[in-house]
């Protein structure tokens, strides 16, 4: 039997000994300093040896048998695989220059004012922690396979859909609502369940470019449509031949619009003349802090043309990935389908525990929570544009987690955004967002920044604004963006970009 | 203003004194008996008046704020919300029958002997915990929107990629490993960037029924190919015309075969000289009782034609939704690009804590201790079906979470599943997985169920089996399911079902 001396496993080395000692043994292994087939000394042996715990020890050994680097055997202890060569060698072979160059990367915070990213440190984990725990308690199935539930748990169903109806108006009744791993996957599974190649798509423009990477992937045509103090501006028209129209009727999104009476009405024709359904992605409609709540369009739909879409991404966090859909009555099965074969269910615990945080009221308390700082994240941010003299207006304030900045009508708003982000802030260009050209502006996202990083954000774009916009300082006339002078060009941009 | 007289807040209702209260106070917006704009009593009288803390009246105002139904005024107390009204008729409106008698179902355990289940109470679920705690300290960034990781966080990439370096043989690097909620995500979405319509898919029959959906769904023409001894029996025909060979290597599901190497590399040959895909999915080679591990098929694959999809379904629990597929270079980028397009990326929180998972090394722990139990279940498991004198045989054994179990050769294996499902016991005949016909046999899962369920199970079996197969329990011969007898015809089935 070999001694495995001469190595010591290190204190500052930052992994555990036990991660030390295996992937000593498993370098042995590759270097042919233990052949197939040899026996390894005793754990007690080698934890007398190596100065450490025999059961550090134990945990290596059943480690590497795990992996088939050794064998154990009953009475004569641990021996090197002898299909271990085999690992070796092809081991070797993949670890090329190349995978010592690419460098992971860490998941990062937000830099001011990167638009629609919700202020993750007020959600209260703790709580959400306790109802998760409790949820747990309740047995092992929500660890179990539960291929019954394609569509979402159907506790997390019924208090999704109390919500909507109680807050957005919503007509639902919980079966005709379905969880999906957040708003993009509803996108994405009614752009496959909707259209087909070369179907027309209406879509507001600016818009939201996770929507129109969905429709263009099932090959439809896109029709931006301009948007003003009203909202879409549709035409009246009975050739319009749209298969499918996309709106964020409470909160346009990036404009800030919140679609009127009238318009909401108009579009419900447009919708049943042309036999069009409407996606309306209320992605934002919590967010209101000057006026009460408005109904969803949705609620205001008697022929269940309308797809309601919304997203716990802002309301809770991102990193959740939980959304949901209100589908008509005799879109349900087939949507069910669909989930079954693209991803068989979402994930079990998270959506137990949200259906636990809903019931609990906890939900409510955050939102108005957020309510509150974002609120005063606004006025403050508003506040201080103006302080500093920066050249911006803001033609919709009063909700939502951004806002919409217009530009002095012949700014270039990309070339803009850019030097922004030399200066390490995160502001995209309203262009960004459209199809056709549009009033140059930036899009702010407010909600994820204190004071201090607001004030810090204004501070380094004031002296570009300054500088960039010092002679026409004087005349500040700037027009809503819907009327565009048409001399401007934009560049087509598809970019994905968080809402 | 109004007193709330008249209701109080019952011990025995189950729900939170909160609850009650802002259900109760709902009810009365809707009924009229608080009319819009109407004052209500302060915090403080009413906590008077129904014997609860001033906190619980409280949130349950400050919760009917933000539902819209309540406003509050600054130095005036609370009022019903104006536009409460329209809320109420839309929410009475979708108030029908028919939500009151869908009853909403919970999720379940499985019952003997449903495949493919792993016993999620061996799961150390406090030791996941505690790496989730940990994670969780990093910092917000967990919860935060990270569209820069849609094939998942690069540190789980890592993680997993030396794991099956090390345990699998797979050639790959980190950067060419994505995450996908679950195999069925990875399925579906290499559907999409490798099939058009009309183009031929090569699979095992009988086989995986997600495999099949997801190829079916992206419009290919299915070819089932029957397995022997030795695996796959692919024509070796120059005009095969494959664009996509989906293979089980390292243990057929549902029959167990390894693939033998002969068989290996002329299915590599193949796949060659018609310049197709192929996609081995290594979902259950974790577990092996008598013979060392075999490295997977992708190891022995110089031309990278070969991705290889894996799952942590079986491994830690189906409820987590996380799998991971290896991907030739130049695929890697348009898959990236889909599954932002799909869902934009996998649960954050999930992803960091399985990292950590891997990294301790609990991973390994976790596979030997199932190995041990697994391997205990299937032996007891077959003593038992001897002792009862079930005629059934087992081809393939020492190995898998499942055990294909031969019926006599004119058995109809789907009424006898039919029978023993009336009995509580879930054991689908091996039609159901299989196109063509096949030898008539069930499927037993055997991994999620202890001795005393096995026994149990087994007891509830073997009088079904006594009666059906009284007259012939003497003549035992039953052959190797590749060799079916022509006449039998067993229908198609393409239901999804887990693996």
């Amino acid at each position: 039997m070999k001694r495995l001396g001469g190595f010591a496993l290190e204190r500052s080395d930052g992994r555990s000994k036990q991660t030390q000692l295996t992937s000593r043994l498993k370098q042995m292994i590759q270097a042919g300093e233990l052949q197939a087939g040899e026996r390894l000394p005793s754990t007690r042996e080698l934890a007398n040896e190596l100065l450490v715990s025999r059961n550090t020890v134990v945990a290596a050994y059943e480690m590497l048998v795990g992996e088939g680097y050794l064998e154990s055997q009953l009475r004569s202890g641990f021996r090197v695989n002898k299909a271990a060569q085999a690992f070796r060698t092809l081991s070797q072979r993949t670890r090329t220059a190349r995978e010592r160059t690419l460098t992971p990367r860490l998941p990062g915070m937000p830099v001011p004012f990167r638009p629609t990213q919700p202020d993750v440190n007020l959600f209260p984990l703790q709580i959400w922690n306790r109802h998760r725990t409790r949820v747990l308690k309740r047995g092992a199935c929500l660890l179990q396979y539960q291929s019954r539930f394609p569509i979402g748990l159907d506790e997390l169903r019924q208090n999704v859909a109390q919500y909507l109806r109680d807050s957005r108006g919503v007509r639902c009744q919980w079966h005709e609502l379905a969880i999906t791993n957040g708003s993009q996957q509803a996108l994405f599974l009614l752009s496959h369940l909707l259209l087909r190649p070369g179907q027309r798509v209406y879509m507001e423009d600016p818009g939201y470019p996770g929507a129109r990477n969905a429709w263009s992937h099932a090959g439809a045509r896109i029709i931006p449509v301009s948007v003003d103090e009203e909202g879409i501006r549709l035409p009246v028209d009975d050739a319009l031949k749209a298969a499918l129209i996309y709106v964020t009727p409470s909160h346009q999104f990036p404009l800030g619009t919140c679609m009127s009476l009238a318009r909401r009405l108009a579009l419900l024709q447009v919708a049943r003349t042309s036999n069009a359904w409407i996606v309306e992605d209320d992605y934002d409609a919590e967010f209101r802090y000057t006026s009460t709540p408005q109904p969803s369009l949705q609620s205001l739909d008697e022929q269940r043309r309308v797809i309601y879409i919304g997203s716990f991404s802002k309301t809770l966090f991102p990193g959740l990935r939980l959304g949901y859909v209100v589908l008509p009555p005799d879109l349900i099965e087939r949507f069910t389908a669909l989930k079954s074969i693209v991803d068989d269910y979402s994930p079990l615990i998270d959506q137990a525990t949200l259906a636990a945080f809903l019931e609990s009221g906890a939900f409510y308390a955050h939102l108005r929570r957020c309510r509150r700082h974002y609120a005063e994240r606004q006025t403050f941010f508003l506040e201080q544009v103006k302080r500093y003299g920066i050249p911006l207006t803001f033609p919709v304030t009063g909700r939502g987690m951004n806002l919409a900045g217009m530009l002095p009508e012949n700014a270039n708003d990309r070339a803009l955004s850019i030097q922004l982000r030399n200066a390490e802030l995160d502001i995209p260009p309203l262009s960004r967002y459209a199809v056709e050209p549009v009033r140059p502006g930036l899009v702010f996202g407010l909600a994820a920044f204190d004071k201090r990083n607001i004030l810090k954000g204004i501070e380094k774009m004031a002296p570009i604004f300054a500088e960039k916009f010092a002679k026409r300082r004087g005349s500040r006339s700037v027009p809503h963006p819907a009327k565009i002078s048409s001399s401007r060009k934009a560049p087509l941009a598809t970019l994905p970009l968080s809402k």
